[in-house]
């Protein structure tokens, strides 16, 4: 086997797919997936088979692959900055599909007005819930959308990241924060004469905890897979992790081993209150103490495994170690019956 | 324009590259830069062009691709754990290319005995120099050669990676480790009967500081492009990287901006010595101080420059955000005047 690369467990993915459409149904809630975190054309397609009313992209190249393969509801969910070049990109792709796309601040909303009033698209306000990142805050969104009216772009609605779910014991304050936000904005709206009839939220941690009499659409990503970020939010456990790097232990000295899934397959993001650079499946109590781009450096809980052994190392952030690779080979019962290209991989 | 992309900029690659050349060139030592910092087909030509006895990967994927475009000497400078797919892919490496690989422990020398007596190869014994990644005690290196040759393995030599030179007053101890550990190891390699003809060692750091009484070749990766790690630890000034982001500034509050160069084009790496997420050209003193994704948080030292202004933005380590994209922009006096495909991408 030569190793690493990245797999994904259709059964565990299935599973995830269904579980998630399944709690918005439920809760009477819109899902439209971030299809950044898979950037795959089979999954945005599961996940829309499945329940979803469309896909959420990071940027105007993932808009085109999703678009062009035939996705035709999708929501750029990201403050953007038009030129004329992009502005072109954003027409092509609204000949194919309803869209939707961010803004989050007067400026950019001048922009947009700018160089997209010949193109249908609709504009969501994003708003600042507390995690400090993009987005206004939610008692200045009139502002905007009078700009945005003023402009001739439709207003639809408001929309928040509540990155800040991303920190063990936060995802359901950040769900209350997303809640009174996504409610001040609304207000604000209404108060500029805009009906916003999308209010949209969610992030994998705090979609269990939506308040749903006032958010109608969540966007959370990561839940397709999972990875230890997760696992360490308590959102999941282990066995719903549905993508793995297949990794070789290349080196031993006791409990600590060398495999060869470093951060140019598992990615390098390592937040603070993480417990290292990843897990190993068949370790629970294993930590990656040390990344370098091929060097996991791994304490096992008793002696680790023998040089050769095949091991399942589990990213921190499986949106970033998704983007690393141009194909993710598909496992039932731990064989690979395939693989899926990464179609929108290193799209901006 | 329609961004973010990298960026190289010729002159400063050019005058990077000749610069390393020569220091190795003044102080005796062989070059062969490491190939993985930047992946491409151009520049490890360049390298060589420039007087580089031939190339380093960090995998079999790498010798693939840069043996196939007519490199005819490389070293993969990784404790390899063969398998009988991945020792087929060395055998018709080594019908192009002049091969050696890195042994790291008595399991990966037997194993490359195993499997590799057939292939014109030889083997460079790793030993730790104090980054306690991988690599073994000099003093064992005799019994791991006793092992290569009783399998019917070449063995030439011993390197080392001094990687603990990547902290900040580092670079001249770590290159002291790099020497005396060399030293070590080669005594160990005399005793057990084998002459290490290769005593190969060096980091971008470090190499300013290589013993040339002790060591015979360098490998550093970074310089040809360097990057904010290397502008923190002294190695290089800003007018030295030769690498960037072009990205937009999308939002701004004051001095503070968001930038569309997130960790999906700069790279998440961020080793607790830097003073941030990577550096921007335009304002030496500016720092990144969050990176998700697609959102560049930057503090500027005075007001933020305007949403729409294109920037310039320096990953933390150059080798991750290379590996992120399909092609680099290759600019002179800041005109685009081609591109180079990342050929070596994503392989393993």
């Amino acid at each position: 086997m030569h190793t690493p690369f990245l797999a994904l467990d259709d059964a565990i993915t299935t599973r995830n797919v269904e579980s998630m459409a399944t709690h918005a149904r439920d809760r009477g809630l819109d899902l439209r997936p971030h299809a950044k975190t898979h950037k795959m054309i089979e999954l945005g397609n599961r996940q829309i088979d499945s329940g979803a009313i469309g896909l959420t992209v990071a940027t105007i190249g993932e808009a085109e692959v999703f678009s062009a393969a035939g996705v035709d509801d999708l929501f750029i969910a990201y403050p953007l900055w038009l030129t004329p070049e992009t502005a072109s990109l954003l027409r092509q792709i609204s000949d194919r599909a309803r869209l939707r796309v961010g803004v989050g601040s007067i400026d950019g909303a001048q922009q947009l007005a700018r160089l997209a009033t010949d193109t249908p698209l609709s504009a969501m306000i994003e708003l600042d819930s507390g995690h400090h990142r993009s987005g206004i805050d939610p008692h200045e969104a009139g502002t905007v959308a009078d700009v945005l009216a003023d402009g001739g772009i439709e207003v639809i609605g408001v929309f928040t990241f509540p990155g800040h779910s991303y920190a063990p014991g936060s995802p359901s304050s950040a769900a209350a924060d997303e809640a009174s936000t996504l409610a001040a904005g609304s207000e604000a709206l209404r108060s500029a004469g805009c009906e916003p009839i999308v209010r949209s939220g969610g992030s994998t941690p705090s979609a269990a905890f939506t308040d749903a009499d006032v958010t109608t659409e969540i966007r959370p990503g990561v839940y397709v897979f999972n990875d230890a970020q997760q696992v360490e939010l308590g959102t999941c456990g282990l066995a719903d992790v549905a993508l793995t790097a297949y990794s070789t232990v290349v080196q031993r000295d006791g409990n600590r081993a060398i495999a060869d899934s470093g951060s140019k397959i598992l990615g390098a993001d390592r937040p603070s209150w993480t417990t290292g650079f990843g897990r190993v499946i068949e370790d629970p109590d294993a930590r990656i103490v040390a990344l370098s781009e091929h060097h996991a450096t791994i304490e096992f809980s008793s002696t680790a495994p023998p040089p050769g052994t095949i091991i399942h190392t589990v990213p921190n952030h499986v949106c970033t170690a998704v983007n690393l690779v141009d194909r993710v080979a598909i496992t039932t019962d731990g064989e690979i019956t395939g693989w899926w290209d990464v179609a929108a991989r290193g799209r901006f």
